[in-house]
């Protein structure tokens, strides 16, 4: 069982968020922000692209409510909600999550920073995603 | 009409990736990453926690998609897929949309990187989410 199925068994303890039939939220341990957040289905999928739709439908559900309660009930004035899908996206556990960010306007300008973008000829770009 | 809007309606010019009755899905002009797409709701909500639940699935559903065709016919090694809500987080066009970021394992550690996570008293933070 990988550690988020045992913290959603219960076997590992957590700092729960919210919880319905599909989903369960907990606090990051580490918080990158005051209030970040994760949110996962109870059924286990690797990814985002692994999972099916109606999980991951419930979780972005989740996320949205949860949003609107954490930037209320913490004062934010935003947040991001981030998906890490594969290794090399940042994701360190192998179970479907989002991530809810809270942002303040006063410190976390390089919480999520985007690097420079790059120079591309947008019409090659185009034909490789769209596989033509 | 925001610039979102327009692009919708065809009156600015875009890249497009895909298309489906509720969702367009286009290059972001700064390509953060080869690859780098902007999914969009046709409907117009200013950001995650504005739309309706119905218009945020619809958008998860097609990054979802989008994600696993991007990642696949680009050869990146993952993706992440981010929405950024308020200004304070990033967001730029009050417009909803999901960010999906190819990754590459080869160059592009500092992307998205997390700032250092701050210590918190973890009960504290519970107490505040949960608008205890």
């Amino acid at each position: 069982m990988c550690i988020f199925c045992k913290i959603i068994a219960g076997e590992i303890p957590s700092k729960k968020v919210y919880e319905d039939e599909n989903v369960l939220a907990i606090l990051d341990i580490s918080q990158v922000t005051f209030g970040h957040t994760l949110v996962m289905p109870k059924k286990h999928a690797d990814n985002i692209i692994q999972a099916d739709e109606e999980t991951v439908k419930n979780c972005i559900s989740a996320a949205k409510k949860l949003a609107a309660q954490i930037t209320a009930n913490t004062g934010a004035a935003g947040c991001n909600i981030l998906n890490n899908c594969g290794e090399a996206a940042g994701q360190t556990v192998n179970h479907l999550h989002f991530h809810i960010i809270p942002r303040y306007s006063d410190n976390d300008s390089i919480v999520i920073k985007f690097g420079e973008s790059e120079k591309q000829d947008l019409d090659k770009v185009l034909k490789t995603v769209r596989g033509e």
